[in-house]
Parts: structure tokens; sequence; C-alpha cells
């Protein structure tokens, strides 16, 4: 007998993945939770049955929310995650020889879990001196915090249920309120082809906001339609401008990367203008 | 009843979209050709089970294939297209300003017809006075003719069964004597996620004969992976530089897209060093 399991992207597309063991299954506080493993993706997270990540191609969604804010800004010391459970974002984040503090805030801590559990890849950097992992709400979170940080990542879930709080200029003012005066913030915005109305609020909630607002592209194979968006705001740095020099050694950003990622096709042009 | 097509893009991994009807389905000479009517994507044509073409993205695919390579040739009079019995890749190659003519070489009669019965978009060429439409192998035309096209276009389906010929040395080599003395050879050659051989196969092949080879990417949300890549050989002009300043008006393809398209994350880069 062949198991699978099928995330329905949209109500008329179904991406389906053989899986040889379900690891686990259980309803949180906030949401239903599995873990499978996969022959095509190794090990993946699911949440409310929406793929979150996987051992296969993980490493381009958290390369690309992280490095592009991060090489843009000449002092990256004090980064926050809202969201980002699993600890892919947490890891690049620390990774950085700039970064001094890499502050993690999470809702739900059963994802926390499911990824120490089986996801040592994506968990290594918990317990590293860099990294403060934190349980609580990030939208009350980022209202108590003022002038603090340097970059914060948005790596939330899609906008539906309490995640699209996380997509409301209330939100985004708060953000900028918790960021220092050059502060960056940047937000996973979904599917070109799929969400161009995510991409819409993102993008003007962002631009009302702050100073230089953009948007760039990533390849994702198992988030609907395989590209994937991204919505960076500044305060003062060209977040196109990559100030880092040095090696970083990844799997998909590179500096030349960096700059083409902003490189919209047309379509993707008009959906931001 | 929901009625759904499934496209098993490997062996453990499904792509299925909801269909409203089937326009098509028969066994031609040379393959299984079924056109479907999608919620997702429109129109879609499927060749032995593999989604070909949909109304709603192929518009990627078609300006990616053909504007790169014409774009990069100060002078591509004469464009052949091997494959591409569906016409969009006709379609933007006849559209360029420059093109005086588009030679289409299909072997499968049953592909042009089922474009001209249920895609309008794509099929409006055909009878373009610059198109010049023939119904043969393009492996033994590509032989009979030398130093006559400017750019030649690999509009193939997957390398099995007898498309496999069209990524062999011989058939790059009979590609390069076709090609005029500044000629360009543009292939697609599939996803940098799932078909690593097939780059290897197409880039080593292409880069045996050829003075210049690069690989380049676009986002295509029907084709495994929803990233594809394209291997470019060229004998005298750099396939990065844009020698074309008119606006084609597309949506996908920009100037600044050429060059992106052309940065490489750092595991595509390893596929071909």
């Amino acid at each position: 007998m062949d198991l699978w399991v099928t995330e329905y992207q949209t109500p008329s597309l179904g991406f389906s993945c053989k899986i040889s063991e379900t690891l686990r299954v259980e309803q949180t506080k906030y949401q239903h939770l599995a873990v499978v493993n996969t022959d095509q993706f190794g090990k993946m997270l699911l949440l409310d049955g929406m793929i979150q990540t996987t051992e296969v191609d993980e490493f381009v969604y958290h390369e690309m929310i992280t490095m592009v804010a991060i090489n843009s800004h000449p002092n990256p010391k004090n980064v926050l995650i809202i969201g980002g459970g699993d600890g892919g974002t947490l890891r690049e984040v620390v990774h950085h020889p700039l970064v001094e503090n890499g502050t993690l805030v999470e809702i739900d801590d059963r994802v926390i879990q499911a990824s120490k559990d089986f996801f040592p890849q994506l968990s290594l950097s918990f317990n590293n001196p860099k990294a403060n992992v934190i349980v609580d709400d990030g939208i009350k979170f980022v209202k108590q915090h003022k002038d603090k940080f340097d970059v914060v990542i948005i790596d939330s879930t899609e906008p539906v249920g309490p995640a699209i709080q996380l997509f409301s200029k209330e939100f985004y003012t708060d953000v900028y309120n918790c960021l220092k005066a050059d502060g960056i913030i940047i937000a996973q915005s979904e599917s070109p082809f799929f969400n161009k109305d995510v991409i819409k609020m993102a993008y003007s909630g962002i631009n009302n906001v702050f100073n230089t607002t953009k948007l760039y592209l990533a390849s994702i194979p198992t988030y609907p339609s395989g590209l994937w968006s991204f919505t960076i705001g500044s305060k003062k740095h060209d977040p196109e401008k990559v100030v880092f020099s040095g090696d970083l050694d990844l799997k998909y950003y590179t500096s030349a990367i960096h700059q083409a990622a902003f490189m919209l096709p047309n379509f993707v042009k008009n959906i931001i203008t």
C-alpha cells in the first residue's frame, strides 16, 4: 500500500508526496501539526495541511529570507525573528559573522518541539550562544520593544487565521518602532502566480510605513507555484546593495543572487505598481 | 464528481489539477496526447502524461526559450525551432522585429493540430508571413542544412524515447553545422532540483561543440519543481549580453531578467562545474 500526503495548494491544485512514515500528527493549541517522511523531499513539516519546510529544499527559503536583509545592513548585530519555530531562519541568522544576537519569538512551542525531535539540521542553533528562543505572541512582543533591533524577519505562515495580523498596517508600524533608526523588515509574501492579493497587502502595508519597499523572488519547489516572494522594507539602507563582503558558503544565496532576485518579471512588477 | 489529472513528476511526486473537461485524448504515431481544461491553468496539453504547456503559464517558457538567444544575437534573421509543435515558441520568434524567418520542424502533426483546435493564443502564428511550418524529423532536418540559421531553438520533450537523440553530441554537432559562423543554440534542459543528469548531459554535450556554453533559469509553475533550466551555446556572441534595445512588451522577459537569469544559485553552479 502506497501512502501519500496531499497539500491542496489551491482548491483546484494538489501537490502529493509519497510518504514512508508518519512521524507526528497532533492538534496544538494553535494549529494542526504533522511531520511525515517523504521519498522526494525527506522529512516534511505541515501546519494546517500546508507544507512549511522539508529537509531537501528548506535551504532556499531560510537563506533567502535571512541573507538579503542582513547583507544589506552594515551593522546587523541584533536580529528578531517572528515565527520561524522550526529554527531554520535562526540557523542562518546566527551563522552570519556580523550578527551578535538572534531572538526568535514563536507562539507555538509544539513547532519548536517537532523541530527538536525530527529536524536536527533546522534545530541545531536553538542552543547557540547567540540565540535567544522565546515562546510568546510576536504581535505582543514587538509592541513591547522600541528602537532595539537592526533587522526583523517575519517568518510567518499564510495570512489565514491569527497570522492575518502579521500582514496588518498596525503590525508593520509596531515593527517599525521596534527597529533602530536604520532598521530593515523582511517578510515572506507568498506566490506571485497564486497570491497576488497577499503580495499587494504586504507590499502596500510595509510601503505605508517604511521609506523604501522592494520585492524579491526565490525558487522553492514545495511552495505553491515554486516561485516565492519576499517583501523588504528599509528605513535607510538600500536593500538591493550588498554591503557584506565575506564568503558565507551557502547553497542558494550569493551576492549575485541577492541582486538578481530583485529583477522582477513584468507580470510581477505589475502586481506592485 | 470531481475529475482531476495527475502528472507524476517523479515516481514519488504527483501534481494534480482539477479539470472541467477532457477535450482530446489520442495515441498519435509518436506519443499519447491529451488536452484538458483545468480550473487552475486553463487549457493544458499533455504528451505521454507530462504537462507540456498551459494557457496560464505558457508565456514564461516561450518567452524565455526564445528571447535570451535572439536578443544576444545582433542579427537574428533566420531562426529554426526543433519541436515546439504547439506554436508558442514560433509566436515569440516571429513577434521579434529583427527576425525575418521562423522555421518550425515538428515531427508530430497531431500536436500542431491540437494547438490549432484548442490553443488559439499558441497557434496564432502558424500562418504568419514570417513562419514556415514543416512536419518532419528535426534530427534529419538539421543534417540536411548547413551554415543557414542564426539561432536554433531545441524545444523538445523530456529526453526519453526518441527525444533522447536531441540531447546527443551527434545532434549538437549537426546543429553547430546548420548554424552560421556566429550562430547560437538554445535548448530546454529540465529542472535543477530533479534532473541534474539532464542538465549535465545538455551542458557537456553543447560545451563539447560550442565556444561558449551557459545555463540560465526561469520559473514555470506547471513544470517539475517550478524552476526550469535552459542551456545556451554560442559560436561567437556572449549570451549574457543583451544587444537588442527595443521594447518587446512581454509578460516575463525584460533585459534585466535576461541578465539575472544567468545568476545561478550555488547548488545549480555545482551541477555544471
